[in-house]
């Protein structure tokens, strides 16, 4: 199977404290570096575990909150000032586009490789992108400003190889890429061998989903429904559910609920108000409505 | 002496490496805090340097390049989120009003405290605020884009008590404070005792000087005249003086021989390019020509 894994760098809500910062996470697909938002300080935190900016190919930005956004300027900046030739596709909503244009003009300064920008759509789900390797979906979550969360489905997995009907048909092993894809087997003249009969099926495309910010809403579900890792806001503990509901937010309790519902296979909880200092208790809470959750923090990877 | 210290919380040129952050530093005088350019992260800097936010009455912006402002809208927002209602003064270029305006408008937020904005002036010097402890004063630095620097200048020190002159004339304690400020004593009906006789003159105005960012410019050197602390910026070795001129920066070198003419008591270099590794070299070269000279490095205090 191709890496499918996901970094988390920044699980604050939107005052940081001394050892979260807000949010940022990046996806490794198959190679491809997807940012989901761009919290303040998200340069440093790529630096700091290890992600070369010139392998981010795409950034999604869920939405206009400032603890979502506000390191995106100054990490194109330092992507043009290395040099960075290679186009890059961000994906957010549409004022997001001038934010960046004043700033360059503010800042009279340029980027210097070209910007793909695909708004997300705020009102419906809807498919954005799709390459050979992934496709990514925004869908609608219910937060005070429009905010989308995100699916990134693996596009295509590869057939799996029966190495003894191989072996027995004589397939040489540099046919094996192109079994993998489908193709069937024929050797010179002889007579050709179907694939199936070389390969099992593949695994199915595994599915990544990523909530943050909305308040509790059950209409998530079919947007989220049975994928592998589900990561989910969980601001507030929910003796707190009231200044959750004010702020368009999710306690961990209602977290673990949605992922029941959605009938998902992994919950990770984060985006943690700064008023806790440890976080088990919110893990506990989680759990008690969903047993397969785990924490977000800092340098975490989730593989799929 | 009342304090007067210079913390650094970011040395980092416009890239920033795993250990240096983009610029900023906070000055206590006297216990007000002023912020001196605030880059993406400040405000995790300030946390992690035990800076409270809700001390910061002051921040002063040099100019628009993103590594000198990224970290305000950040700030502003989790001052206001923190509660904060005491006003606070921005000084800085005239667009920042609009760009913090529209950032207010796309994430839907507001900042719930008074903001007083002082525009800078980029064409030439002036004083731009004074309280009872301190004047703020503007110049031009020449840099690719409209910037200034900045002095801060303690703006009355108290008298110096004599404690034998006070004892032998019956003067109480409780008075020390107003002779501090230089008025003269008189006890009921009794004869006025002259202030010059129970105390000394004062230490002169303490004053420090931010320089950053500027191509080597001896225009500056009128403004800087005989500081007891300049801040300049070092980005590059003299070898890359080339490349130095082309980004409108300063060599090490040449902050030294600035620092020399001005005739400044002491020299702090700072906003090193991420390239160098280890900054010994940059602190030798600049000490060649000015011996005074010391390193500004993250959590580093400096006292006038």
């Amino acid at each position: 199977m191709i890496p499918f894994e996901v970094t988390i760098l920044g699980c604050s809500s939107a005052t940081p404290s001394a050892d979260r910062h807000p949010s940022a996470q990046v996806v490794n697909i198959g190679g491809e570096n997807i940012l989901i938002d761009c919290g303040e300080g998200t340069q440093m935190q790529l630096l700091k575990y290890g992600v070369k900016l010139g392998k981010i190919n795409f950034i999604l930005i869920s939405h206009l909150h400032g603890d979502h956004f506000l390191g995106l300027p100054g990490l194109l900046s330092t992507m043009s000032l290395m040099g960075r030739k290679e186009p890059l596709t961000l994906i957010g909503p549409e004022p997001l586009k001038k934010f960046l244009e004043d700033f360059m003009l503010i800042s009279e300064s340029r980027i210097g490789f070209d910007l793909e920008f695909i708004t997300s759509e705020t009102s419906e789900s809807k498919w954005l992108y799709e390459n050979l390797l992934f496709r990514i979906r925004c869908f609608p979550l219910s937060h005070r400003i429009a905010c989308t969360g995100f699916l990134i489905k693996e596009r295509k997995n590869l057939r799996k190889i029966i190495p003894a009907a191989c072996e027995k048909a004589g397939v040489p092993m540099s046919f094996f890429k192109e079994l993998k894809l489908g193709l069937d087997y024929q050797e010179g003249n002889e007579k050709t061998i179907p694939n199936d009969q070389l390969t099992q099926s593949p695994n199915p495309s595994r599915i990544y989903a990523y909530c943050s910010d909305t308040i509790y809403d059950e209409s998530v579900v079919d947007h989220i429904k049975d994928v592998d890792l589900l990561y989910h806001e969980a601001t507030f503990m929910h003796d707190l559910l009231c200044r959750a509901e004010i702020t368009f937010h999710t306690t961990a309790k209602q977290a673990g609920a949605i992922a029941a519902k959605a009938e998902v296979k992994r919950l990770a909880i984060g985006h943690f108000s700064s008023r806790y200092k440890t976080l088990e208790p919110l893990l506990d809470e989680a759990k008690a409505e969903f047993e397969n959750t785990e924490l977000a923090s800092e340098g975490r990877v989730f593989r799929l």
